[in-house]
């Protein structure tokens, strides 16, 4: 056990850590929006000329609370690890060993969300909340593993409620220190070999869509691994008998690295910060963390459009649109890293632009 | 007249040097464009699970000629400037004056492209290649002047073919130029009011699309001038007689600063740099290069996608997919500039993710 290990967030006597967590949310301001969309047409350029960067700019604004908002410039990444008993169930072809590979490989610095974090400028934190194996410590690393692993959710609940408010809490606690570090914009990211199955399950529960709508392919299956996977999906949710509590639905049929990402979230939401939210898998996460707090959506910022088909049923949920849409479907927190530079930009443009009367330039006739 | 002032490219006895700077364009390499691919599937992630950003990271590699390519790290903008005689015709409510109140403002460092390029790491580069008054000398202003603004494309043409053949040749010394100074990805933006018609209506003589389909509303117009401004396109397009040519099309319905970004395109080609398309002016003048030299489209990577109809018209017959389509409709290479950190950022994967050997990650099952 390293030194770093926190084996669950204390839970003081008698108070319910998630209770104030999600009462310490509060909604994004209204009177900053309208004054940064004011602000937004006094800028040189036609109105409108900068298409979706002009409301994702006021969005920072409102989520500051002032306009201009400060560009971020100091992103930070964290990326969730866990693993998942569904793998018995063969809803995949790569073997569990990789998650925990992969975890050497980010804190070696080889892997896409490292490159991408890098161009970015961000931060990498690297946090076990339930990979199956030991790891060796690493300072990248924080060991808060509530598990080592979760159950096969088609068989039987993925984990406790307890372990699953534990996780939630865990990224939610990641969120706050990383804030306190100096981060102003929050990526999260994940990790963990058959965590897209879960992921569409949750999906599935909260938006009402049918598994075999929303199933994807996650890093590369044929039809007939499709096609199980989604049955696996029905049978584990037929089992859990349709929860709609978050928690319980986390339980049930989710993963460690979803319920860190949700807590996260909220916490980024707890501390005013935006949150760039990835592909499916955090999709899923902030599907819970909406639940769990309705205003946590006005700090999201949806980085992109993964391949998978659940991606796009929680986006539309969430009533999110994502800045790229390239086709990536990796996770790791891949595709939000990517769209760091763009919500700076958006910030910047708020922050640094001249107005029509400061630089001298004639507004069009009317 | 500045020190700076070049009236025109000397042209020496019995050279064209157009055609020279046309012969000077090479295919990117096919063999650094297979060995990227090969490279691309080692890396540590699910083949294609980074979508574009695979195939624009080989593309790069194509243009430098190894794998990996460098990671562009010193981008340059050039914004070039021109004023436009189709304004008589009623085309745009914004005034002419305008042209030159922005130069001044891109030399102040408050416009759009301004704040995208710092946030980018690009310097900007302002040329007047034909705005129509007299501008101030400034550090980051090059007088380049043609001729001060172009004549009313709907009655005469334009230009004169020296004069489009000038402005091209000015954009590539552009090029060049910057390249000279260590750029190593460029990026072309317009000024000109009034120059999504020129615009238009080449990219309606090169694609063969009706005018009335991929006319626009440019920088904001009403139903009423929108159909006016595209019967001025058709009745220019029928005065000038269809012109094939590229430097008689850019001569009869064209722009300066439209031959300039023409020409910047083929120095880029010419220099083995890649060079990121902005909207609908940008992508007429990449139709105009690459009519010249059709090489030249292996060199240019599309920022975005514009909401002008014209623009989808000119990425389709160019071949090219943008990475970002954020409704963006403001020239001066703002879409482009927008873009740079996710081309640099599929170099980054190139040149710097681990692969599975040497990070030891288990592959998926065959």
């Amino acid at each position: 056990m390293s030194a770093d290990h926190v084996p669950a967030t204390p839970v003081p006597e008698g108070r319910d850590p998630l209770a104030d967590l999600v009462a310490g949310i509060r909604p994004i301001s209204a009177v900053a929006l309208a004054d940064a969309a004011a602000h937004q047409g006094r800028l040189t350029k036609p109105a409108g000329a900068l298409g979706r960067l002009e409301a994702l700019g006021c969005q920072l604004c409102a989520i500051a609370g002032s306009v201009p908002a400060p560009v971020p410039g100091a992103p930070a990444v964290a990326v969730f690890a866990g693993d998942h008993g569904v793998l018995a169930e063969g809803v995949t072809p790569w073997p569990q060993e990789v998650t925990a590979q992969m975890v050497a490989n980010f804190c070696s610095g080889g892997a896409a969300i490292n490159v991408l974090a890098r161009q970015a400028g961000a931060t990498v934190t690297v946090v076990d909340v339930g990979v199956a194996s030991p790891l060796p410590a690493h300072p990248m690393l924080r060991d808060r593993k509530v598990r080592a692993g979760t159950a096969n959710l088609r068989r039987e609940p993925a984990m406790t409620a307890d372990e699953a408010r534990r996780s939630v809490l865990i990224g939610a606690e990641t969120a706050a220190s990383l804030v306190a570090g100096g981060a102003d914009l929050l990526v999260g990211g994940d990790m963990g070999i058959g965590n897209t199955t879960p992921s569409a399950a949750i999906i599935s529960a909260v938006t009402g869509r049918p598994p075999a709508e929303i199933t994807g392919r996650g890093t590369g299956i044929d039809d007939a691994t499709l096609a199980h996977k989604a049955s696996v999906i029905v049978g584990a949710l037929e089992r859990a008998g349709g929860p709609t509590d978050p928690i319980e639905l986390l339980a049930q049929v989710g993963g460690l690295e979803i319920g860190a990402l949700a807590g996260f979230y909220l916490g980024a939401a707890a501390a005013g910060v935006p949150a760039v939210v990835d592909g499916v898998i955090a999709l899923a996460a902030a599907c819970l963390a909406v639940g769990l707090a309705p205003d946590t959506v006005g700090y999201l910022v949806a980085g992109h459009r993964s391949s998978e088909p659940a991606a796009t049923a929680a986006l539309a949920w969430l009533g999110l649109v994502p800045l790229i849409d390239l086709g990536l479907r990796l996770g790791e927190g891949s595709g939000a890293a990517l769209a760091v530079p763009i919500v700076q930009s958006a910030a910047a443009i708020m922050a640094e632009m001249a107005t029509f009367d400061s630089a001298g330039v004639t507004e069009k006739e009317a």
